[in-house]
């Protein structure tokens, strides 16, 4: 037998829903993958390995699926971790982005004090589809004065193309459907 | 000088916001906290220690922040993570358990299949206040046939007595105000 990749053993691993959260939609569902304590291990040690040597300061994941990704790269790597938050969650000052969905908008925010001019950070999240939310999450942190020296993402919807809206960036993605 | 103890180097790097997000409440922000990766350390360090030696097999966070500390714990200790999440982000078949809040209810929802008889699972949040959500996700665990063996805080309310809904529950929190 041939060893499987990590790809293929984690894809394994997924839940795919059809027409959830709206008709045509085939849903990705890692949690059939992260109540399995070795998928967990390997989602996360290869989210962690697409880090290896990068020069940064911050891990910023968003709410909520964000923050199960982003946590333990910040915990195991000794980096900062700063919460991206929907609207009117942050308690202190913010700085907010509106940006579009398929149908309406929405805001997203980050403290005003949670970054420095000229810190490098990663944004952490589990799937890369349309590239709407990083690209605002940039905006917000180029606004700062920082700087995104890489995405990490569990899963990129390949057929979405969010790689477009998101040129000169570095993404790692471990799982591409 | 004497050394500070772990619960008063994290309370120093805590941000208290008064009247969040209501007049009269005194809303603890853990945001300052996790962008020192010192003080994210240490309180992560703290919470894991606080498992030492327990024989379990499941970190349970709820939705948004305990996704922040239950996940580097299930990593670390090569355990399941299974997500609580609000009504209707689950997309297979869920268990819900409605609940009282102040002023009206709330409803938390775990996919069916996302724990097994028999197993031990441990509950993981940022915070303890009237225990009405840790005892609502109690009663989900206990409606499969699971088994509670442990909840696990970053921080405890105690003047909401909270405890007092969880009795006969092991409860850990790091910080107490």
């Amino acid at each position: 037998m041939q060893p499987q990749n990590t790809e293929e053993i984690l894809k394994s691993q997924i839940r795919t829903i059809p027409d959830f959260p709206e008709p045509g939609v085939l849903f990705r569902d890692i949690t059939t993958l992260l109540k399995n304590p070795e998928g967990l291990t390997l989602a996360m040690d290869a989210m962690q390995k697409n880090l290896d040597g990068l020069d940064f300061d911050v891990i910023l994941g968003p709410e909520s699926r964000g923050f199960l990704f982003g946590m333990p790269l910040a915990y195991n790597l000794k980096k900062s971790f700063v919460p991206v938050r929907k609207k009117g969650k942050l308690p202190a000052e913010v700085i907010s982005k509106e940006y579009d969905l398929e149908y309406g908008t929405a805001t997203i925010e980050i403290h005003k004090d949670a970054l420095q001019k000229g810190q490098k950070v990663v944004i952490a999240d589990d799937l890369l589809a349309t590239g709407g939310t990083a690209k605002a999450i940039i905006e917000l942190v180029e606004s700062i004065g920082a700087e995104v020296v890489a995405l990490d993402f569990l899963i990129e919807l390949d057929f979405l193309n969010g790689k477009s809206v998101l040129e000169g960036y570095p993404i790692h993605s471990v799982i591409h459907y």
